[in-house]
């Protein structure tokens, strides 16, 4: 029984911004830690041209191993149909796609406008009806930059609506809001959950959130407000903005699963565990930056007690 | 007009921790420019010990100047009667006193018991009333570890309720929580702030808030809510506890500005100028660390122009 779902992304969202290749069975080491700290979901690669992005040359041996961990929902990154067909073919559970509001991060990320990636997002839900149940891979549809572009600026809340109900017709399981370069604030995150629920009630599940401007967890306890109850995160807060050099990237996982556990909510997560998984992937990637207070600080004298 | 005050407590917390002494001159000028951004209250130094914390043995030299500043409140932390007295004759508009709500803290801080340091409010507050009352500064009393301290660990909500009555009672103007170690989260925050103001209603004005463990910005929104107006920061995040390296400690000025714009508050700051004041507070401090996320990620693009 949890209350809140934590689904890690660092092995996706953080390698992707990682120039260093991670190993293979360190992915995989990482991956089957963070598993039995209590962790049960993990997007473990991403499944785009590995001429693009040689971190993810090694995704369907990646995604193999992580299917092999029982109870783990494991979940990929696909760009566009080509990389659903090769995910699919792996047997992976939940495939993610990002689908950008704004039109210049749209265009910088894929190529594509807004509508046309949408259009491929249906290709992709319609070749998945294609494929026998039990080998149909869930398909979430992810808003990018949902609060705002470092090309466009500001994002219309209106657009945000309307992609999402978008998503919801051509198909998706379930949509989340991603605050793609750490622009949003606490009020706005309301506004906005508040905004897409009124459309597609529950078929909105999750918020992913970036720490760039320190902002991260107080814009997961105001999406927790209005009813989100999955929140992707990284280890370490790996991965984010390369246009923002030692601003932090996607919400810490240690930091987000300590916040909650001290709420009294139940993530599941072992946080002594989970701290040793950090310490784990920090030897593993020394090049890499991380980020996060709890790893520095330490959990509160008593903490865990308590409850 | 302003929907939250700032009360910038980064010349006493901050430098409280700073090994190197601060020249007299580098902090007049950190003051002067940081009200000339906007912010209208600060606590420019400590009565303490100068034997004890060489760092404020300019006090009345630093006051004098902070009272020249048309339109800022000054304030200076007292731990005692004494540190009154002399903080008093400077004509210093406002005295904070810390109360730790923690034995242990307390006896380690000023080696009194929080019923002993209750007792030193009262003779402060006895000692004021005999001033003329142009001459009278406000009393405000913080209470000190109301969220949990690093040496007792978990603290009873009924003594803070109780010690927060005690302060009302012995004369406190007005009274603030503080969560000196950074062991607070936002559950805690709104059901520990609704439990004061219950007894002792608007009397209970202010947040002193820590980022040690990440989760300063939330809590300050959890405060907020709960119909919080003035919140304790540090420019920079300078300050905080000693006993855990590397951690900031408290809540980055510049950042808790950025929030409360971004989400439609008026602090009545300038961000722009703020952030050239810790510029030259970096250069005039070249030994101590810094924090904070704006600084290094920089404003969203479009920021304040839809404002």
């Amino acid at each position: 029984m949890t209350d809140v779902t934590i689904s890690e992304v660092g092995p996706r969202d953080g390698l992707q911004n990682t120039k260093q290749f991670m190993p293979t069975e360190a992915k995989k080491a990482w991956i089957s830690a963070e598993a039995a700290a209590g962790v049960t979901e993990i997007e473990v690669c991403s499944f785009v041209s590995t001429k693009l992005i040689p971190q993810f040359s090694d995704a369907a041996d990646v995604v193999a191993h992580a299917l092999t961990i029982p109870g783990l929902s494991v979940a990929a990154l696909i760009p566009n149909l080509k990389g659903a067909e090769r995910a699919a073919a792996t047997g992976v559970h939940k495939l993610s796609f990002p689908l950008s509001v704004s039109k210049g991060h749209s265009l910088s990320n894929v190529r594509k406008t807004p509508e046309e990636q949408l259009a491929e997002f249906k290709r992709i839900a319609e070749f998945l009806a294609t494929l026998p149940k039990d080998k149909r891979p869930a398909l979430s549809g992810g808003l990018s930059t949902a609060f705002g572009c470092t090309i466009d600026g500001p994002v219309d809340e209106k657009d945000v609506v309307r992609l999402a109900v978008g998503l919801v017709e051509a198909g998706a399981h379930d949509v989340s809001l991603a605050d793609t370069v750490g622009y949003a604030n606490p009020a706005q995150i309301k506004r906005l959950f508040i905004a897409v629920r009124r459309e597609i009630g529950d078929k909105l599940t999750g918020a992913h959130l970036h720490n760039t401007r320190g902002l991260g967890l107080a814009n997961a306890v105001a999406a927790l407000e209005t009813g989100i109850k999955t929140f992707d995160s990284s280890l370490g807060g790996m991965g984010g903005c390369p246009y923002a050099p030692g601003a932090s990237g996607n919400v810490v996982t240690e930091d987000l699963v300590f916040m909650f556990e001290a709420m009294g909510l139940r993530t599941g997560i072992d946080l002594e565990k989970l701290l040793a998984v950090r310490q784990q992937v920090v030897e593993a990637l020394p090049g890499a930056e991380f980020h996060g207070n709890v790893a520095r600080a330490g959990l509160p004298k008593g903490f865990g007690a308590a409850a």
